[in-house]
């Protein structure tokens, strides 16, 4: 695919030049989506707002330095319906959210803020289950929750629990993960199925039945990034997939980085059952979200022991490289599919499926 | 009054030995209210599920020693009603609230996190509004929003607008504020007028009209932390009245301190306007809420100095001398009253006045 068939995409999907919000005069769900509407958002209110330094870092964990330690700093509120879903909850998901954005700057999450917005009624016990799954969650995790904050909002302006959790860590010596630092040649793998969350979701939220139990692959990532770097602190980039899943990562590290991306449709892991689900609601699972996983981009040098370090680990055993970073189409994500043929992966304009996280 | 009698008064307000939370099957507004209802959900539900280190700090900014740095770490989310009020708004709110949580453990704010949960259906120009409140009170504090993240809820399952902030700043050398660092005789000084913000808040949501149009004190308190730390790192203990107002403050250091606290009543500096409304709605303006002042603790040798240098403060012009910490009725807050007589200031139970944050 020519590079001029690439703008024209890229123009399209906005991402790289957003259209004007302004002409949306009210939020919409997929503003909440983390594709193109979510950027509009950032690119249009809040980064203009906040000033020009904000702009750089809103959307991923900002790397600072404070009293002359070098700091990693990330938010995310928590929304999913329901709190308790197969394979975790609300709890689990407030921790693992922050530590996994906090790992994809290369740093070991140290310590959480919490804040929940509670509603009028819910049930004490409710969250105190919620509570206890976030404590659990955190001990796994290695992170203390040093921190905390409690609102109440009436009977009818909330949704039982909302969380929002802030958390720092220290990004070791050395590494330095941002899309930047991408070139032709650069290996990506992912580091395990996709569109397990989602579905897991999806499927209680909505009663589906797809003949066997999906359970959200919810995890802590950062001893498996531990793991990676111990091998070499040289990585390019990682990214967790979450909100708009494995496309929405790729695209946003094409943007920022300049170089095109090629996946091996064949290559990217999709459980059967992830499948079936997907083709059964019109879903692809490239956009499904997960919380369990993280897309990495290496220096084609180190891949194979990168690859070998990480199949090692318990969180990385289905790891498999999917694809590369290619000087063609910058900006682009492509797929190669099974019969020979391209195909655009575009960035999502909003969330095929709302409030996963 | 016998130290027997204060035990008494401690056991009936319930803030040393909350009476046990499952007796509450469901979660009432005044577990958001900064009382003793908020404490007994963090001591029976958040401490416990999240583990022996966290219990210590919850419920104030953390200090936290990360890479040699030494830094405060807090959070708070808002939800105030109205999100536009006389004085401010949520956005001035988020931003200040945060900032006064880490001054008070003599922390400059350094760096804020921000997350936003938006309702389906609120206009994109209120949300811009929020937002530039937002920048432009970080900017006056001097403080960069470093991270975000934006989700949206349904119509229906929000208010429009919630926002959580967290952030971090440096601890300088020599400074350690806390209540166990107050022993008797220590003096207490109050920043400026009790009861504004609440007031504020109530006038304009309850369409209320006091005669004369009362503006939140909705302010950050960085600087004055500065200047009073400049005449002497030895300060006791600092609190930001908010939720709960100077006494829920107060009660908060009598108890975690052990001694006992006298203030003199008509010291109190309470603008007309608010004793007015006071008066109307059957409210005590020590349990109502201030944004943007402080109570300070602060040894006697020092004390003259340092009301001088906040007195030359733009927001401590107003700071006076309101009473002392004593070794009688250990835990207690009493008033000394115009008539010669004491009164005990209780811990509120939940709060006179819900969202007003």
């Amino acid at each position: 695919m020519s590079s001029e068939t690439a703008t024209d995409v890229l123009d399209i999907t906005g991402w790289t030049c957003p259209a004007p919000l302004r002409d949306q005069p009210r939020i919409v769900m997929g503003h909440g989506g983390g594709g193109t509407l979510s950027a509009e958002l950032v690119q249009h209110v809040f980064a203009p707002a906040y000033g020009g330094k904000a702009l750089a870092q809103l959307g991923d964990a900002a790397a600072l330095t404070l009293g002359g330690a070098r700091l990693a700093f990330s938010t995310d509120s928590f929304v999913v319906r329901p709190l308790f879903f197969p394979g975790g909850s609300i709890g689990d998901l407030a921790v693992n959210g922050t530590v996994n954005d906090l790992a994809m700057s290369g740093a070991r999450a140290a310590y959480l803020s919490c804040g929940f917005i509670l509603e009028e009624g819910v049930e004490t016990r409710t969250v105190s289950r919620v509570a206890e799954a976030l404590g659990a969650a955190a001990r796994a995790a290695g992170v203390e929750v040093a921190t905390g904050d409690t609102k109440v909002v009436e009977a009818g302006h909330g949704d039982g629990v909302y969380i929002n959790t802030a958390g720092i860590g220290l990004i070791p010596d050395g590494v330095d993960l941002r899309p930047q630092r991408v070139v032709p040649g650069d290996v990506v793998i992912v580091s395990g199925t996709i569109g397990v969350h989602g579905i897991a979701i999806m499927s209680v939220r909505e009663g589906l039945e797809f003949g066997v139990e999906i359970e959200s692959d919810c995890a802590a990532l950062g001893s498996l990034v531990e793991a990676m770097l111990a091998v070499t602190p040289d990585l390019h980039v990682l990214r967790d997939p979450t909100r708009g899943g494995l496309a929405a990562s790729l695209n946003e590290i094409a943007s920022a980085s300049g170089t095109g991306v090629v996946l091996t449709e064949r290559a990217l892991p999709v459980p059967a059952a992830v499948a079936g689900a997907c083709a059964m609601l019109g879903l692809d699972p490239m956009y499904v979200a997960n919380e369990g996983k993280l897309v990495a981009f290496v220096p084609r040098e180190h891949a194979d022991a990168v690859l070998e370090a990480m199949r090692a680990h318990p969180l990385g055993r289905e790891s498999r490289i999917i694809g590369e970073a290619v000087a063609e189409h910058p900006g682009m994500v492509v797929a190669r599919t099974a019969l020979g043929g391209t195909r655009v992966v575009d960035m999502p304009l909003g969330e095929q499926l709302p409030r996963i996280c």
